[in-house]
Formats: structure tokens, sequence, C-alpha cells
């Protein structure tokens, strides 16, 4: 792989050249020398900024985008999603998955964390796309279907499509899965030292059928069966959006991290007040998620990271929450931390998951604060360029192959969802 | 001017041909017969909507994007907005003006309704980008500069820079204006037929000083004054947040107009919850608007379209609320209504102000429901072309002029807000 070079780049506000060297950030400065062989980028007009984790997603549904908007939530699934995905098949999950990977990487994003089906024909897309991945083997009721067996089995052929795809165990959630399944997953989870990927207290419904059932609340009843103790700092809890302070104890000492989706929460009627400042006073790791494209409708983290902010502000009416500074973390390190992953910030050393913004972008003219212009102005088309693990995936708004996954992606959905 | 004909394109889930004739929609239809001297835009892989009408602007403050984000109000205004608004002069504004309206022409907004200082330079700057504005008469205090003579002055020079410019009064608020200029700016907007835009109820603390100065709240000042009569169907709140149900059955006893601005009050934490659908029941007008680039940092209609609905769903925790087919009406025809323009609609006989997005665009790939896409996945980067009045303003995402527009932005930027 040669290395790349990105001269004069706008860098912290202040005009650097970047080099990178395999997968590596191999050094920042001014006047860097060049190897003969390097990928040169003209960086004036750019600047760069670590990529975007996407911390939630159901990538292939990308391809039931727009499938019933405005509906109530059971008549959406009963109607919409559920007959659409019954006719999904491999190649369906495989092109769906590669044109959420086009989408995710025209918007910035170098790591997504998923939860789907037929995570194989994931895998193969996520591979080729370039970009990281961790594909959570979903589990329902008591998770029989997860055995040493069929996990070992999974993870080879997930985990042997590319070096940057994992595999995770995503329990759905508490009331898809059984005391019994969410204890076993979190076993599972601690043998294979996997991340644990689940929906946690993401309606009001959902915290009120649990005490109902339990007798506490989600993420109590996940500490009474043990599965915090068993997933300590590989537990990630999508939405996790109506919490009792006891839960953020328990939370904050257990190393959780938490997903928010506001576009999601906010689409789906779910709820607006995330409790951003309540969780990160605890020591939960906060990051930040689109949801599937079928719940919230793209996969743009900068609309995704605009919007927590703006909520963050509106909902408790003080526009000094949640600056574009800590943005910042939650979009981008806090994710890869999360999957220990040593990207997520422009420094030597680092992976090289960057990408460039367009500073002719109107969003940037003038640039009197490129990163509030990047988080409250710019919408995913300002990114210019995305390099992954060193490797480029995107230079002037174009990905390889993408013409290719626009005609397939629309012939299967076509397919999933036959036109009126 | 030529005539301009649309073939094949999406419009209403239907392909058809759209005919513009001088500055009307003339025909709509399956293989129109076209003029020869007919400008021919191939319409295949694009779907025609209305174009937006933003219904609340500080347009020129384009030029102040991002100054002092996530400060507290009062801090913004005394130590950026302020010290950079007291460098401006009239080519500033004029440039300003100029970058505000390529960002909504970007957009697919063809009407904005303004409020600012030294109109005769924007009215320019409107007039030479073809689009529609109508600028607000700034009134503070008792508003003695507002007198016969001023008024038909400025309505000379800023009507007459082109004829798609209208003149409004605009006093700023209840609280920065005096009860007798309040009831002096209705006075003048009935003599000469105005609009009358004003800031109102936009944060809790000017419903409780109004409570305090008044003894009654904003609205209900209003009709005390004889304000809401002498202005009846001419009426424009911006904001309109925070209403008790005893002035919202006044506001639509007396046709007012209400702009929703959801972006500028999250961002600037004034509050979230918008009173929709009880402002519809009673039978006021709801248009849209995104306020000005220094509160909430950019202009583009489809994301405060969105922002609406999601803050609508999210906060009343139902997601049949506000539905993309009324977002539409709310985007659009509403705003031109509200001005008397004959436009909003693609319907033979109206203004042709209609805008044409690219289906190719990840946001309607697949594009499973056009509208449903537009308003949950599309930014403004969709919008491939703009015609406004029947002239095209926008074809390929290129505007005349825009690089000259951009580098002079730049340069009364520097001006303004000297980079550190």
């Amino acid at each position: 792989m040669e290395p790349i070079i990105i001269q004069g780049v706008l860098l912290n506000q202040a005009v650097a050249d970047i080099l990178i060297v395999d997968q590596h950030i191999a050094a920042i400065g001014s006047g860097l020398s060049v190897p003969n062989n390097a990928i040169r980028i003209e960086g004036s007009h750019l600047a760069a900024f670590p990529t975007f984790a996407n911390m939630h997603t159901h990538a292939a549904m990308t391809l039931l985008k727009g499938l019933g908007s405005d509906q109530p939530l059971q008549q959406w699934l009963n109607e919409s999603i559920w007959p659409a995905e019954k006719n999904l098949d491999d190649e369906a999950v495989y092109w769906g998955t590669k044109l959420a990977c086009l989408e995710m990487i025209k918007c910035g994003t170098t790591l997504f964390n998923d939860m789907y089906f037929r995570l194989p024909s994931s895998a193969k897309a996520v591979a080729e796309m370039g970009l990281r991945s961790v594909l959570g083997f979903n589990v329902f009721g008591d998770g029989d279907e997860l055995t040493d067996q069929s996990f070992l089995r999974l993870r080879e052929e997930v985990e042997g499509a590319g070096p940057l795809v994992q595999l995770s165990i995503a329990p759905h959630s508490v009331y898809t899965v059984s005391e019994k399944g969410l204890l076993h997953c979190a076993e599972m989870s601690q043998k294979y030292g996997t991340l644990y990927h689940i929906h946690m207290s993401e309606t009001e419904t959902e915290v009120r059928e649990c005490l109902q059932k339990y007798g506490c609340r989600p993420y109590s009843l996940l500490q009474r069966l043990g599965v915090l103790d068993l997933t300590e700092g590989r537990f990630v809890g999508a939405h996790s959006l109506f919490l009792d302070p006891e839960e953020i104890a328990l939370m904050g000492s257990h190393h959780v991290t938490v997903v928010h989706n506001p576009a999601s929460n906010l689409k789906l009627g779910s709820g607006s007040r995330f409790l951003y400042s309540e969780l990160c006073k605890a020591g939960v790791n906060v990051t930040l998620g689109t949801d599937g494209s079928a719940s919230s409708n793209n996969l743009d983290s900068i609309e995704a990271a605009r919007l927590m902010s703006y909520l963050q502000k509106g909902v408790r009416q003080d526009p000094t929450v949640l600056p574009a500074t800590e943005l910042l973390p939650v979009a981008t390190e806090n994710g890869f931390k999360a999957l220990g992953i040593n990207a997520g910030k422009i420094e030597v050393g680092k992976l090289a998951d960057l990408m460039l913004v367009d500073l002719n972008n109107m969003a940037f003219v003038p640039n009197n604060d490129t990163l509030s212009s990047l988080f409250y102005a710019a919408h995913g088309d300002a990114v210019d360029t995305v390099i992954c693990n060193g490797r480029l995936l995107m230079r002037h708004r174009h990905v390889e192959g993408e013409e290719e996954i626009i005609a397939q992606a629309r012939h299967h959905a076509l397919k999933l969802c036959p036109q009126p």
C-alpha cells in the first residue's frame, strides 16, 4: 500500500502536512519529506477531521428506506417492514449492506456497529468496501441457536471476510430475549471476548413492561442477572433513553457504552430527552448512531451529531450544553474506544482513519469556525475524501464501484418492496 | 424569456412533462408539444417539487455564521454578534445577502422573508440573484424613523430593485419596540398594505417580562393595542413558541401566519415544543423558517422541515404527527400564501417556482417513497435545478456567478470577524 501525504491541510486551526504510512498516521508537521511512491493530496481548501463511528445500525435495512414513514410503530412493522423483510435473501443483504457502506463512506464514517441477519453476506460487503464494522449475531428468545459451534463457524465466516470485520453477540432486547438468553449471550460474550450489543430502554413501553414482568428496570435486570459484570467494558446499549439514577450509576460503574440515536428516537416517537450530562457525569461512554435507514432515513453522522447537540440545548433550554468541542469525541473517538480500535483522533501513531472536508462547500463559506461549521452547518456532502486504515476509500466524493452498487440496490429494493 | 420544457420528470408519483411559458406553469401532461425556442430539460432521474418559502431570515448574517456558537445568549450577542455587526457596511450586506441567496437557491428556496439593516443593499443582491424576497424595515423603540417619507423613499429603493422584491414593516419584538411603536407600525402596515413581520414569544423570558410589564402575554398585548386587527391577514409572527390557548384562539381568528424556526429555537436553547397541532386546529397559517445563519447555521429548508417533523413526533411521542404530506405545504405553499404569491404548488396557472431533485442522490436510492426521502433522508445538495418565476436560477447545482460571491463573502467576513 502506498504512503499518503496530505499537504497544507487545515488541522485544528493550523495548516499542516499529514503523512500516512501503512495503516498509521506516521507524521504531522510542516514540510514533511515525501516518500517517492506516496499518493499526494493537495490540502488547500480542505480541513482534516477524524472519521465518524456510527455505533448502532442495521445496515442492510437501507433497502427499506421510506417504507411506511409516519405510521404508528406496530402498523409500520406489521404492514411495511416485516413483509418486506420476509423477501430478504443473501444477495439483498449483500447489496443493501454495500449501499449502506457507500452512504456511510460518503458521510465520513469508517466504523459501524451493526445488528442484522445473514452476517456472512454483510461481512463480504463490508470487506469489499474497506471500512470497519462489528456485525452482531442477533439472538432472540433463549438463544439456543448460539452455541460454541454456531458461534465459531459464523466467526470464521465473518472475520474471515477481512481484517476490519469483527463479530459481536447481539441479543435483541430485554423484551424479545429471555433471562436465560440474556445471560447465555453474556457468558458467550465473555468466553469469546466479543462486544455485547443490545437495544436498551428505547421506549417508555419497554421500561413499563420490564417493570411489570421483572419488577425492575432494564439495566437493573441485567445487573441482577450478572450480565453487566460478565460484559464489563464490552457492553453497548443502543438508545438507553429512559433511565433512572440508579441505572445510570450502574452503567457508570460497569463502564457501559451507550449509543444515542437522536433521529430514530424522534422519528419513531420514542422521545426527545437523552440524559447526556447525567450519563457523562456517571462515567458512561456516550457515543452516537443513526440506527437503520428504515427507522430514520439516512446514515449521516454529521446530521446525527447536530441533532444530538440541538436536542440537548433545546430540551434543556441551555445553548451551552454539548458544544461542538464535546460533540467531536462523542461522534468519533468514543466509538472507536468502545470497540478497542486505536483510531478516532488525528495523532501520530493512531490508525489512519480520517476525512477531508471541502472548505468550498457552502457550510464553510465563510469559515469563521471550522468545527462549528462542520457540526452546525454542514451535511455529509461536505466530505471530499475518506481514508480508512491508511487506504483511500473516497476521493472527490467518488467511491469505486458506486454506480453498480446503486443499480443493484435499486433492483433488490424493487424485489423486496414491490411498487404499488 | 424562453419557455422551459421539463420532459419525463417524476411528479406526484407519475411521469409527466411540465411546460413553463413566461412566468407560469402553462401545461402538465405527457408528450406536450414543445415550442421551438424552448429550453429542454431531460427529466429522467429527476423529481419535481415546489420550491421552499423560508419565512424568517436575516440573510446577510450568513457572514457571521459560526461566531460564538455554544455561548449563552447575552455573551454571544455582546462578545460575538454585536461587535461584528458594528463593522457592517453596505458592501458587506450586499455580499452577505448574495451569499445567503446562493445558499438558499442551492437548497431549493425561491422566496425568503427577511428582516435586517441596509435594505437597499439587500434588495440589489436579491434582484440580481433572481429569487423572491420580502425585506423588512426594522423598527425599534417608538419607531420615529418610520415616517411616510422614509417609508416611501425606502420602498422606491427596495421595490425599484426588481419585480420580485417587496418591502415590509418589521418591528423587532414586543421587548424592543414600545406600545406606541408597535401600533405605529401596524397603522403604517395597514396604510401601505405591507406585511407586519415581528419576532413573537421566542423565549420564556420574553413572555415573563411582557407579563410583568404589561400584565398580559405578547399576542394579547398586540390584540389590546389593536395591532392584530390592523394587520389582519398580513401578520407574520416569527417563532411563536410560548403561547397559551387564549392567544392561539386570537391568532386563529386574526388569520395570523406563524414561522416555526426549529433549528434556531433548539440551538439558542429557546425550547423544543412548538404547538403545531394546536395552531393548525385554530386556523393559524403555519410556515417554516431557518432564521439567520448566525443563530442556526445554515439556510437549508429541507433540514428545517425534517427537524420540525422529528420534533413534533419526538416531543409528543407520536410518529404519526406532521407526516411528510403535511410538511410539504408547511414548507412551501403556506409561505407563498402568506405573502399573496400565487406559487407553492406545481399546477397549471401557478407561477413557475419549482425545483428538480436528483434521484441519483443517495437519499433517493432506493426510491421507495419520494416525498418521504425528500423530507427524511435528503439534504439541500439533492436539489439539481431551481426555477423561479419561470427563470432558471440553478442547473446541475451551478448558479451563475457563484465563484465571485464566495470570494467576496470570504473577504467581507474577514473584515467583520478578524481571525484570532
